[in-house]
């Protein structure tokens, strides 16, 4: 073996897409939220007080006792499937336990989901104020992003996708939170559910409707999701972080049978099998029957807490500030004064008043700044009385930033630090 | 809004990726192979009946009980990390807490490895006998595969590595299974471990070590991968699945520092977090001081299963079959007299003999049929008695194969059958 001179690179090239991704601003800002006298509304977390770990623990114990398989390698656990089926029912769903894709969470749901349905360059719609989480997924495909506005009262704005559509674009799929909008809140009106159907039936596009938190729902009862009105053209997202915990990392998805192989073979390759024993204790648990009130419990809980932040918003905020009350999920959506930039306010928010929020525009694509002067609260995370401090810590940032600041400067700032993110392009 | 009439597709439309795929011959006959009365050595599967259950059921118990952020999303566990560096300096590899990253499993890490090394169309050097796993992952970024044999007694012939990179080719990384090889059961000799190391130093192209199976060894003592010869160009793959249970789904990177930010980014949008239940029970199992113990049963048993199985072959397979003695891992491989075609052998296997493995072809890429005559058999899985019926009734198989068929015509068969695999081409 003869080896010539090495030459200077000396690192791993990384693909191309990996190579553009950076840690943002707004990441640094949050690492500083970890610390133990900030309270942050940033994070979408459940309640872990709220989680039911004895009830879990004997569930673990019970299927460890009664099989050795329970640690091993196995293939989708079918009862747990039946489980699925019957969450679905409670949702308003039919379906066939033969349309139930077991997943890594809702998480890995979407990351699948995008791997059957995007060729590089694909065309994908979604709205302007959509989950990172999500954008996340279809950024390495450098696909053609196709945007529409959400209203907050009504939802993803259905009008514009008919419009697109017309127009001859013809997106792999349509993806939306139908309820307890991540970052919105809101919840789409059942006439714009039935007129997105009629559009998926109608051009031929796939919705991927992602539903983390329907069975979070504080009215008497939930709306069904899109995919009671359609099984051909709705895939589907579910998930059991919000309903029972996210450290179990189990979800699933509901889509027509012809995915399911590609799906299975994609689901292999990226971690075998979803954990073997974290399906059956899930099983055990729920077979336990204690699920329905737990359900009940977390549902009331995280109400008082909504209800507990509204009410403190309207007792701290400035006048000139305006929020939605979600009928599900975990978010309130806050429009500040138009003058007020949200990463600005986050900063003075930390640092002086040891209080954290997720800024509107994070979850937006570029330029044209939609939410620039919006932030998300999670409101289901803290007790009540860390939400009333929390609170009244965030009027206290907001009536410093409005008065320290006037209107004309925050907005030309904002404009201004407002770059194009990588790989992005919106074209609508 | 005004709707045509609807076309006539009415089925979603797949990726061009996953349009292509099919489930195969083999996995139709591998699915048989669940039946009870069926004695499989096909599935990579450790012993069920060796997992710590009580143990685990404890340590889940405790960190229940300690703490309800178990059930919550977190960032990954660094008690945990402190562990797989103790674990990597038993495997004689020195690393730092801020090189190791958590992963769902080995096969996660493999798919993020690729994520953030590959752009399609990226050359990748590796085994034309290797992980099917592996090449399931690299597959949808339509590389273009270089493979080098295989030396049943040295490991990958790294001569021929240096052969492919002294022309010219410059692989976005080099995949191999160093020790307790899948399928073929060798470890790399010291010689070559060395050897490739330099070449990836000098050509600065990095390896991607698969280790599942490197801790359970038979010898006296491990010998130590290329991860401890080299830092920067080496990508180690671990995992828990193998010394402690496949059901937890958890596994590790050890990588240069700068990778961290990409696989994090990759990883998060995958499934978010690793489960941090289990993250934190494998804490207090490992805390709780009972693993050394359980490695050293585990490899004592696995030892004792394969001696079994060499045993058993030497017995009943007929004259003309050779195979080896693994030093580490879970699976030997069989070279059967070469008019036998080994598809063919499984079905009559399985059919008339009820007993199942995995042809070797299932590990090739395409036309020159290396491994058609060649099974991998799996001895870690099975109780000594279903051993020995099994590979009894292995031995009928084979002499019933060679009674039937002259020679030849398995041969032409052989040809005949063995179309190239979808989106593979094998360039060396």
């Amino acid at each position: 073996m003869t080896l010539t001179i090495v030459p200077p690179r000396e690192e791993i090239t990384l693909s191309s897409w990996a190579q553009n991704v950076e840690r943002s601003a707004l990441q640094e800002m949050l690492a500083l939220t970890a610390q133990p006298d900030i309270i942050s509304f940033a994070l979408g977390l459940p309640a872990a007080e709220l989680f039911p770990r004895d009830h879990y623990a004997d569930a673990v114990r019970s299927v460890l006792t009664a099989d050795d398989r329970a640690l091993q390698y196995g293939p989708p656990c079918q009862p747990l499937k039946k489980h699925v089926q019957e969450l679905m029912q409670k949702r308003g769903v039919t379906c066939r336990m033969n349309q139930i894709f077991l997943t890594t969470g809702a998480q890995q749901g979407l990351s699948l989901m995008a791997r059957v349905l995007l060729n590089p360059g694909s065309q994908v719609l979604f709205e302007e104020m959509s989950y990172p989480g999500f954008q996340q997924v279809i950024l390495p495909f450098k696909p053609q992003i196709l945007t529409v506005p959400t209203d907050l009262d009504t939802g993803m704005d259905v009008n514009a996708v008919a419009e697109i559509l017309e127009s001859g674009a013809r997106p792999a799929f349509i993806y939306t939170v139908t309820d307890g909008h991540n970052p919105l809140g809101v919840g789409m009106s059942v006439a714009k559910r039935r007129q997105l159907v009629e559009l998926a039936r109608h051009y031929q596009v796939p919705i991927v409707e992602d539903d983390a938190y329907g069975l979070i729902y504080y009215g008497e009862n939930s709306v069904a999701p899109m995919r009671a009105l359609d099984e051909r053209w709705v895939c589907y997202v579910g998930s059991f972080s919000k309903i029972l915990a996210p450290a179990l990392r189990v979800g699933w998805l509901v889509v027509p049978e012809e995915l399911m192989l590609s799906l299975s073979v994609v689901k292999e390759s990226s971690d075998i099998d979803t954990a073997t024993l974290a399906q059956r204790a899930i099983v055990a648990y729920l077979d336990a029957g204690h699920h329905e009130q737990h359900l009940q419990r977390v549902r009331r809980e995280y109400r008082t807490r909504r209800d507990a932040m509204v009410d403190a918003l309207d007792r701290h905020l400035p006048k000139g500030t305006v929020w939605n009350t979600p009928s599900s999920g975990f978010f309130l959506w806050v429009e500040l004064p138009e003058s007020v930039n949200a990463s600005e306010l986050l900063k003075l928010a930390v640092m002086e008043e040891r209080v954290a929020f997720i800024p509107g525009n994070a979850f937006g694509l570029n330029g044209s700044v939609p939410g620039s002067n919006c932030m998300r609260l999670n409101f289901s995370h803290h007790r009540l009385d860390l939400i009333e401090e929390g609170i009244a810590r965030l009027g206290r940032a907001v009536k410093k930033s409005l008065a320290n600041n006037p209107p004309r400067r925050w907005a030309w700032e904002a404009a201004k630090t407002n770059g194009e993110k990588n790989l992005k392009t919106k074209i609508v």
